[in-house]
C-alpha cells in the first residue's frame, strides 16, 4: 500500500535517526524530544471545536538510566515503521510488536516484554512526525460498516456500496487511500449501534433518503472516525450523529466531533468539529411517549453525565440542559426504544422529521 | 425478508396457539411444553460429531402461579414472531423487547423488566419450534468479515467479495437468504482475529490460493457459524479453522465443529461438523522457531484447558496430545507471533505448507 505522505513520513523518521547519529558522532549523549501526551497537555480550541495537545515537551536520552531501554525501543520501533513504507507494508499494531520482540544479543534481557511496551512509544513516534499511526503504515483494530449511494475504490477494486445487500462493506482501519469515484447521498448519518443500522437498512433507510450510513458498534475505531471525516472534508456532505440518549452515546458524539482525550494530538486528522448530534435527546422522550421505554440512570452512568458537564467542549447551553435533564430525569433511553412506537417508526418519522426541522444540538 | 420455511415456521407458532386456545376453550389449565436447555441435559453424538440437547421435557402452566408471568411472556414472543414473519420483516432481539415492553391495563406490572426476561424465552421459542432464531425473523448481534473468489446474491445485490480491496463484506447476522451465484473458490478459512485477516488479505493470500477468508474476530457469531455451514453444505468447500494457540482458540474451532452447550438445540444447523483445525499448534513452536514469541498460559488459561479436556468432544488422541502439552510448555502461542519470522511468512509459508501436508487435527 502507499500513501502520497508515505515519502514524507519516512523523511522525518530519517531526521530523527539522523539527530542521533550526529549526536553519537559529536560526543553527546543522543536524545530525542517529544511532546508529553498527559491529560494536563491537553487543550480544547473552542474556535477550532478540537482538542489539541499543548506545548509542553520532554526528552528522551539514551545515557539517562531510566530512559535507555525507552530510548532503543523508540529506535526499533522507528526503523520498522521506516521499513514498512519503504516497503509499501501495513502492519498491525500486535504484528509489529511481535516482529520486534527478540533477545538482546549476550544478554537475558528481550527488546520488549509484552505490547503495552510497544504501543505507547507508536504514539510517541505519532506525535514526533506529526503523524496518524496509519500513516506510519500501522493498523489498530477495525470495526464499522457503511451503506449508502457512494461509490469507493479501494485496492483497484470499484465497490458500490448501495449494492451490498444487508450486508455492507466492513470499513478497514486504513482508509486514507479510499478514492470517492461517485457520491449520490446528501449526508451522512453516524450510528452507534450495528443493529440500528440493520433496521435502517431494513426500512432502505440509506436509499430512499440518499444517506450514507456508517455504524460504529459501540465506540468509533479510528478508521470510521477518519472515514467520516474524508466523507465531510473531500465530499462535502454534512454529517449528523445518532447514539443512545445516555452519557455513553454523548461521549461518542464528542469523539467523532472534537476528539479524544487519549489521542488529542490526532484531533485534526480524525475530528469532524463540523459534525451534529441528532439524537436520541431527553427532550424525545416526552415528544414521543417513551417514558415507559426509559432505563433508570445507574450511579456510574451519573457519575459519568457529571464528568462531561466538566469537559469544556460540552460547556453549551444546549448540552448542560440535556445533561442536567437527564440527571433530573434520573433516566437514560436508547436507540432501540423507537421500535416501542413501531419497527418502522425511526426510519419513517423519527430521523427524517429530525432531519427536516434541522434539530440537532451542536 | 422472506425464507422458504417462514410459512413452515409461522404455523408451528400457530399450533402453539392452538393448543392454548383449546386448553382454554376445554376447561384446562393453558400449558406449553419444551425440551430442557441445561448442561445436564447436553449430549455429544459422536457420530455426527455434534452437540444436540436430550429429550428432558419441562412444561410451563399457566395457572402455576411461578409460571404465569413467563407464560405471558413466550405468548407475547410467540405472537410477535409469527407477526414478523407473516409481515416479512425482521428485527433484533433488543428491538423485540422493546416493541413488547409495556405497562398491562389496569395493573402497575409491566410486561417485560429488562432484555435478560425476554432473550431465553427467544431461546425457548426457538427450542419449541425447532427453529433457529434467524428462521423467527430475529437477529443477534453480528460480527465477521469475508473476502474470496465468491459471489453472492443478497437482497437483490449481486457482490463480488474478489473485488472489495482490503474493506470486505460485513458478514450479517442473517444469511440463510443469500445465493452462492459463482464460486471459484477451492476451500474456507476460518480465521480467528480480524488483524490476520488484514494481514492475509495484504498478501493477497484470498486470490492467490483461491480461499475464502472468514474473519470472526474472537468468538464465532451465529451468522459466521451459519455462513461457513453454508458454505459447507451447499458448495461442498472444505473448511479449514486458523486461530490461536490456546484454549480459548481451541474453544473458537470447537464451536464452529461442534456446536456451543449453550445453543446446543442449534448445533445442527449452525455447526460443521467437517471442518479441520490447521494451527496454531504446540508443534508449531519449536517447528518454526516461535520459542522467543509465546506467552506464559497463566491460571485461568490453565484451568481452561483442564476444562476442555474434560469436554467428550475433545477426547480426540491429537487434542489430548495437544492440550497436554500446552500445560507442560506452560505456554501459549497467537497468531500474529508469526510475523516474528516476517510479515509474509503465515501467506507463503505457514498456511500452504500445512494444507499442502494436510497437517490438520481433526
Amino acid at each position: 500500500m502507499k500513501f502520497e505522505s508515505d515519502a514524507k513520513v519516512a523523511e522525518k523518521i530519517k531526521k530523527i535517526g539522523d539527530r542521533v547519529v550526529a549526536d553519537i558522532f559529536g560526543g553527546n549523549a543522543p536524545e530525542v524530544t517529544l511532546p508529553v501526551r498527559a491529560a494536563s497537555n491537553v487543550h480544547y480550541n473552542k474556535e477550532e471545536g478540537l482538542l489539541y495537545l499543548g506545548n509542553s515537551i520532554s526528552s528522551r536520552n539514551f545515557l539517562n538510566f531510566a530512559h535507555t531501554r525507552k530510548f532503543m525501543q523508540t529506535m526499533l520501533i522507528a526503523a520498522k515503521c521506516r521499513e514498512l513504507l519503504e516497503k509499501g507494508k501495513t502492519a498491525s499494531i500486535r504484528e509489529l510488536y511481535y516482529e520486534l520482540k527478540h533477545n538482546i544479543q549476550g544478554t537475558k534481557e528481550n527488546t520488549f516484554e509484552g505490547q503495552d511496551e510497544s504501543d505507547p512509544l507508536i504514539e510517541d513516534l505519532e506525535t514526533m512526525t506529526d503523524s496518524l499511526r496509519e500513516e506510519l503504515h500501522l493498523k489498530a483494530d477495525s470495526s464499522g460498516i457503511l451503506f449508502g449511494k457512494l461509490v469507493i475504490e479501494d485496492m483497484g477494486d470499484r465497490i458500490d456500496c448501495s449494492k451490498l445487500g444487508k450486508s455492507g462493506l466492513a470499513i478497514p482501519s486504513i482508509v486514507d487511500d479510499y478514492k470517492f469515484l461517485e457520491c449520490d447521498a446528501d449526508y451522512v448519518l453516524v450510528v452507534e449501534t450495528k443493529a440500528m443500522v440493520d433496521r435502517l437498512v431494513e426500512e432502505k433507510y440509506h436509499l430512499n433518503n440518499n444517506a450514507i450510513l456508517v455504524g460504529l458498534g459501540g465506540q468509533a475505531a479510528r478508521g470510521a472516525r477518519r472515514l467520516v471525516k474524508l466523507l465531510n472534508e473531500r465530499l462535502k456532505l454534512p454529517v449528523y450523529v445518532f447514539t443512545d440518549g445516555d452519557p455513553w452515546g454523548y461521549y461518542i458524539y464528542s469523539v467523532v466531533k472534537t476528539g479524544s482525550m487519549n489521542l488529542a494530538y490526532e484531533s485534526k486528522r480524525l475530528a469532524t468539529p463540523q459534525c451534529r448530534f441528532l439524537g436520541m435527546t431527553m427532550a424525545d422522550i416526552d415528544k414521543y411517549g417513551l417514558q415507559k421505554v426509559t432505563e433508570k440512570l445507574k450511579d456510574v452512568d451519573k457519575k459519568r453525565v457529571n464528568q462531561l458537564l466538566k469537559y469544556e467542549w460540552f460547556n453549551k447551553p444546549q448540552w448542560i440542559k440535556e445533561l442536567k435533564s437527564m440527571l433530573s430525569k434520573g433516566a437514560r433511553i436508547e436507540q432501540q426504544a423507537l421500535a416501542s412506537k413501531s419497527l418502522e417508526f425511526v426510519a419513517k418519522e423519527y430521523l427524517p422529521g429530525k432531519i427536516a426541522r434541522k434539530e440537532f444540538i451542536d
